[in-house]
């Protein structure tokens, strides 16, 4: 029987850097610019963090790069990688660490520095199936056989171009701020058919945080927590391109991943009134949707 | 106050492969085998894992490494990345997450693959000062420091060598299997003044693992489980040498950590009977006896 967070943990603050080609920050800028604005939300000292976890993939650094940014030593500091999920793997192990009544306030944080911090393949990779691989080149697979088994076309992913660039619009701290247009999106460049330029993301500079205490400080911090009520995580292969089992039109890992969270919530995705999924391609967000079952 | 793990979480096996330089194995065959032997020494079977957590400094893995090992698939895998720290990093998440009351059984791994995998130094150094730096330098430097605050010598280095290679003799599984007599040690070459071959460990390949369990499961598993009684782990500046105030003789991530352990287990460093500490050269080992406080 899966513990019930809501009665260990609650988010009290959150922060965010501004997201873009942040030539001029370093991963320490980024970080105390999103542990900052996440402690000033909590309205939490700096010294009351007992602990912190930080996920990021590019760079090897340990727990320690989060201490030396924020000048704050001597407590413990875990440094997380678990690909795309890194920074939530952080929350997740912030979250259980709280839960076990080890640490009353402490940080999860997540950060990447992709645009001048050196991109990093991770060194495993098949000697001659990833020779080139890039992940437009992957994730376009998908998308044709996306296409191939729903009848979807380049007009479903557009879609997700035109929804995601209209919120981007409105947020103060997204990368790309502007709106475009199904037809700017359906001409644009192709970059791996048949995802073009506006199916993909950008390679994008930033951090977030979050201050996770313990339910009966709450009120220390604030009236409005957040209580996480399930956090999945499953790992699956590492290379599900390489083999043959694999259907192209979803990932096992975030299926299985939701089934730990809606069984910890006691939810079922009918309750579920708002996602935010991941959508490094367009393709991506709507095998989300599939994955976390929202398309029935 | 910090948790009484003693009440929530219990180590219940154990296994480690032989170490040294394996280059007929692989990642994957290391963690096997010790997975393989932790998992015997339990009882239990591989499928009654329900999360694990995995340390590793030099391979740009995610969780997914230990997944695809182990045949291991949809379960939450967390890579963790702490320098010499990282497997003692995982299985304090691994205790963590148990005692949080969100898993039942759950597997800690650490292993290193440094001969033949790519020797990669973590990405972050000082263009000028750490040119050319190397791990030998850094603790010959210590160790010049420790001879002139204490009145050491070659032959307080050397004591431990003998020591530890007395004790290699009597593991199946070391790395190096001689005797060395303190002659020995002292006339040995010289790597960096005033460590000599003897005082710098080699470098090895090898893992280790521990299944985690909830301390009411502990009869299905073993007859004798290791209570944890306490896990400190804290961060301090990543680059110590680099501070003015670095005084080369003790390591205050390693006292911060040890109070934090003490204080969890309510003991002082006198009731300790026995250690084990990490020995990458021979100072290291003495340097560790003053920040665990063994020294008065």
């Amino acid at each position: 029987m899966p513990v019930d967070l809501r009665k260990k943990v609650a988010i009290v603050g959150v922060g965010c850097t501004q997201f873009g080609e942040l030539y001029d920050q370093s991963p320490e800028d980024l970080m105390c610019d999103a542990v900052g604005e996440a402690l000033a939300d909590a309205g939490c000292a700096r010294d009351r963090i007992e602990a912190a976890w930080v996920g990021t993939v590019m760079s090897t650094f340990g727990g320690d790069a989060l201490a030396d940014a924020l000048k704050l030593f001597g407590r413990p500091m875990t440094r997380v990688q678990n690909y795309c999920a890194s920074g939530m793997d952080a929350l997740r192990n912030a979250c259980l660490a709280v839960a076990a009544g080890m640490y009353d306030v402490v940080l999860a944080v997540g950060f990447e520095k992709m645009r001048d911090g050196g991109f990093a393949r991770p060194n495993r990779s098949h000697p001659v199936l990833d020779f080139g691989e890039r992940a437009p080149h992957i994730f376009a697979l998908s998308a044709n056989r996306y296409f191939a088994k729903y009848g979807a076309t380049k007009k479903t992913l557009a879609a997700v171009a035109v929804k995601n660039h209209r919120h981007g619009l409105k947020s103060p701290k997204a990368h790309l701020r502007m709106e475009v247009t199904e037809e700017t999106v359906l001409r644009a460049p192709m970059i791996y058919s048949p995802l073009g330029l506006f199916d993909c993301c950008p390679t994008t500079d930033g951090a977030a945080a979050a201050v996770v205490c313990r339910a009966d400080l709450v009120r220390d911090f604030t009236d409005e927590p957040v209580w996480p009520l399930g956090i999945g995580l499953a790992a699956v292969s590492g290379q599900p391109y390489y083999k043959p089992s694999f259907g192209y039109v979803g990932f096992e890992a975030t299926v299985r991943a939701a089934e730990q969270a809606y069984a910890q919530a006691r939810v079922t995705p009918a309750d579920v009134d708002f996602a935010e999924v991941h959508d490094c391609f367009t393709i991506t967000e709507i095998l989300n949707y599939e994955d976390l079952g929202f398309c029935g």
